[in-house]
């Protein structure tokens, strides 16, 4: 499995555009350790020809360019064959809103997440100018689908898998409780090679079935969100903490990096990083800490081969 | 009245995702003399501190990033104190969602555009969660409105005035017939300057209203989407016109150059550009014709003072 992040900051990405957090502040400055990132999603492919995206951001048209991998091949084309979604998160699903110039894309995703994002949403009829221009296929939980995409099979097979969380935030009142639909972790691989991706960007809890999860695969990529639980709190940016938003952080006793200890994964990245997530300094503590454990920081332009 | 061009390129921006034509090929490869373009969108500001933008494009993230006087002050700031739409096509309005992390903002718009975009729109909640965080003020046509911002009078005023065009494709079966609030045309001056900004990114033909809008300004930035009517359908990209499209192209006996030849702006610029406009290349015969007549073209990171 081919895969290239495409981006690997939270929501606002980062620096976020009305955040003057000392970290936002440094990167613009050059006066930090950190390079910026967009909002997050990957790609992956079989045959290193035709990709399978994993969550549209709202900075896709320049997450596309940056990566020539997936630059058109004809006078209208593009390799992507496929669009998984893990949730209905903005950052996670506006991006497919830039990908209307007459292009037929197909899109995986829950009944719950395609739902919420097509119904009362004046704006999809931009993807239904002609019959087949937008596909909608199912994303059971816990049962390996081969993605189809828009020119047949891609050789990439997903699972997706309940994750803790919850609706988007702009759905809350609309979607009611939380359903196990709402938010899924995705394990990825290929028709031809057993190395297994776990793709899980969002996460509200470590349990047994996350765990379970991840145990098998050769790379994961986990909530990077945030370090702490009061860390939004702590900088005077706002009074949600990390659980608030169906978050785990990476640090503490409560922690995903002690949560997560006894993965045995040579590649384990945190992703979906928030401006104000030490991590994304490469001489904080946080930073020695996780790398201590085996772990690394997910950033734009990273490629890995499983 | 102080200028940024944020972005000059049409919807979909130069490169264009699924586009392989030569503009975008060769701008990729860097063999062409030509620079890559966001969608079209400008700041303005009467003190160099709070700015308005003028259309919201998909990629403002990027766009506020590199446009240093629109980086945050505080912890949570914004110096942008008012956005104001000229139409409700996608490439103006969807930029409106990445400006989602609780900052007030305030949105100026003729009602058929705030109604185009608010209504059967779930996705705008994100921008509802507390009160006062999205405030809609009307934009009268042919009457002169001082912007009021976020925190208060912004100094620039705007008159709009209504422009020959459409409604956007995905409303098109919702609004119906087109109507004189679906496409402005802003004058922008301030209130200490004489000095006056016509920005008419969309135009589907010149009138005399839009002549007179245009002729006592000192700069004028002019729809250059296309440059010949069947440009899309030579290149083999699609079967639309540019009349289908509601632009009236720039060349040709029936083009914006000829009919705007009465204009004396010193500063007079092509923007919203396709990715197939010739005038994208520096060294075409096109570039040279507009630029023996007075007239340049709009390019990502342009500082004007007027």
């Amino acid at each position: 499995v081919h895969v290239r992040v495409l981006g690997s900051a939270a929501g606002g990405g980062f620096p976020q555009w009305n955040c003057g957090c000392a970290n936002c502040r440094g990167v613009r400055a050059g006066t930090i350790d950190a390079v910026a990132r967009t909002q997050e999603s990957i790609a992956v492919s079989a045959c290193g020809a035709r990709w399978v995206v994993i969550n549209a951001s709202p900075e896709i048209r320049q997450q596309i360019e940056a990566c020539p991998a997936l630059h058109p091949r004809g006078p209208r084309h593009s390799p992507i064959a496929a669009i998984v979604l893990t949730n209905g998160d903005l950052d996670h699903c506006l991006g497919l809103l830039s990908l209307r110039e007459s292009q037929p894309l197909v899109v995986y995703a829950t009944d719950r997440v395609r739902r919420g994002f097509t119904e009362d949403n004046v704006l999809c009829r931009t993807l239904e100018r002609f019959e087949g221009q937008l596909t909608w296929r199912p994303l059971p939980l816990g049962r390996a689908v081969a993605i189809d995409g828009v020119d047949g099979p891609t050789g990439v097979i997903v699972e997706a898998v309940a994750v803790p969380g919850k609706p988007p935030l702009h759905l809350a009142r609309r979607l009611g409780a939380p359903d196990p639909e709402d938010n899924v972790g995705l394990r990825v691989g290929d028709v031809t090679d057993g190395a297994l991706l776990a793709y899980v960007p969002g996460a509200a809890a470590v349990t047994d079935d996350v765990r379970a999860a991840l145990a098998d695969a050769a790379c994961v990529f986990f909530d990077g969100t945030f370090w702490s639980d009061d860390e939004l709190v702590r900088a005077g940016l706002g009074d949600r903490t990390a659980a608030a938003m169906a978050h785990v952080p990476v640090g503490g006793p409560d922690g995903s990096l002690d949560a997560l200890a006894m993965l045995t994964a040579p590649t384990r990245l945190f992703t979906h990083l928030n401006n104000t997530q030490p991590l994304l300094r490469r001489d904080s503590e946080e930073r020695a800490a996780v790398l201590a454990r085996g772990w690394d920081v997910a950033a734009d332009g990273m490629e890995l081969v499983l």
